[in-house]
């Protein structure tokens, strides 16, 4: 899995970091969370293809977190995008959608799956699952969690040709869990391999003030996205406008248990956000945070947190 | 007056060309025509601050023109701005700030006055005045045509003298354009001074196929900026699409009499403008093609072409 930043900034663009964006690629698709304004721009200098977004999931109608999605669907529209598309998001949401494609003409080439966010399981396919949790803003908004199936097993050769089966594709068939036949005898994954891994898992706060129950939905992600709008100094303003500080967002990571923490949501008083990574590293010291083009790799149990996309293959 | 290019792509950005916003500066104020998605950070990149924009001018309803307008007015408000704003566009995109407004709760900390766009004039304040004239588009779209009034009068000092009006800030009133009293004796400005220069003026297409009343429209103008969708060897496309291409640009130039001709709104497939350019040019010699960042200078009767805004004090 790949995690890629569009998007870093609260409330307004700087001059170096867009309004909010994430962009997951795994094996088999991409998905986006938040969907900020200029988000198509971002989307090109990080040459990632639209098309491949298989949904969408958007936590919250402020607009610094929506803005991009019309031009988005348009641009998918103007790729002859045939694929349906899942957009998942508040009621809100929905409404800003029908509202923009009845009377403006969309013109969509591809279908719209809209699912309404919930506590929950709101998404899943093959390879992933995306489950929701209700926050604690000034309009109703959601943090998601993002697991991928790690269909590959540790798989035990030995076994296989103890009963027979040749070196070659079945072996890589019951290695991604798939059962065959061999002369007519059935021979199930679990024959010749461990179970599945555990999935690798995501999370990511969107917009909330701190509170506890959130800390259970994430616990023991593999990395946690955490917005961090305020310093400490500024708990007070963060309490008061339900957004959280950086060591608020630390000690979701603290108490939760994950292995990485990535601050995002940075307001644009901070020219520099050391000062926001570095009040969370005292609480929890595998912080980072992320700037636009930052890219996370999780690779079997080894997360590492690379400059830029562009090197980030 | 300065002109700065803050996007210059049709539909949808590039890498180095946001969609189309143009943004011109006079000597009070700052007027906006067109924003495209992602303008706020254009403007953060350009060091140009929103608050100064009087009146913002949106050529039609087509996303790739008006999806920045939104969080541009939420910037607008989150910087408190009080000024009343002027904004002059199509019912359709008076609809659409409606929708947002009421459904989506912007809390602008200022008022809007919404002029419905018509052929004639939709703005005037003392330093400017903007005009408007409806082009063939697939969707209800106008030209505009900005003229800024130029207040400083060829003075006579040894008429003034003769008057006996002494040297110091009476000289610079009358210069002006304002009357004065002295000793009881009303002195105009005619006494002393020449009739005040024709204002400078800047034509902008907006999306358009190529029409002969348009040309009337910028008869005369010091800048014509009109869109160069397309090559010529894509003409059939750009009639078919009612879009322009860089020779009917340059046509437009040739027959309207204007002084400079700048090309925008370029298809995402010209990677590099260059040809659109030099096709123009063949017909119309003093041709430039925007890029973004571009500032164009209008002093006294010197038009120059700045590559780029940190450049053009």
């Amino acid at each position: 899995m790949k995690i890629v930043f569009l998007g870093t900034s609260a409330a307004v663009p700087t001059k170096e970091r867009n309004t909010t964006s994430i962009y997951i690629v795994t094996t088999n698709g991409a998905y986006l969370f938040d969907a900020g304004e200029g988000l198509q721009k971002q989307l090109q200098i990080a040459r990632l293809n639209p098309i491949k977004i298989k949904a969408v999931f958007i936590s919250h109608m402020h607009f610094d977190h929506v803005l991009g999605l019309p031009g988005l669907l348009m641009t998918m529209a103007l790729m002859n995008r045939k694929e349906p598309l899942t957009i998942v998001g508040t009621r809100k949401l929905f409404q800003f959608l029908k509202m923009l494609n009845e009377k403006f003409y969309m013109d969509l080439t591809f279908g719209v799956e809209f699912v309404e966010a919930h506590q929950g399981s709101v998404y899943e396919n093959k390879e992933i699952k995306v489950v929701a949790f209700p926050t604690i803003h000034s309009t109703e908004s959601y943090a998601y969690r993002i697991y991928e199936y790690k269909l590959k097993r540790k798989f035990y050769p030995e076994k296989a040709l103890k009963l027979g089966i040749p070196r070659g594709p079945l072996w890589n068939k019951l290695q991604l869990g798939n059962s065959i036949i061999l002369n007519g005898r059935k021979i199930t994954p679990e024959m010749v391999s461990d179970p599945p891994p555990p999935p690798v898992s995501v999370s990511i706060s969107g917009d909330t003030a701190y509170f506890d129950e959130l800390i259970d939905f994430f616990k023991e992600s593999d990395v946690l996205i955490y917005e961090s709008t305020f310093s400490k100094e500024l708990e007070n303003k963060a309490n008061e406008m339900l957004h959280s500080t950086s060591e608020q967002a630390a000690l979701a990571a603290l108490k939760s248990g994950v292995k990485l923490l990535v601050l995002y949501h940075f307001s644009e008083r901070y020219k520099n956000t050391k000062l926001l990574e570095e009040e969370a590293k005292k609480i929890f010291p595998n912080t980072v945070a992320a700037k636009d083009f930052m890219c996370i790799k999780i690779e079997d149990n080894d997360i590492s947190t690379i400059d830029n996309i562009e090197k980030c293959e």
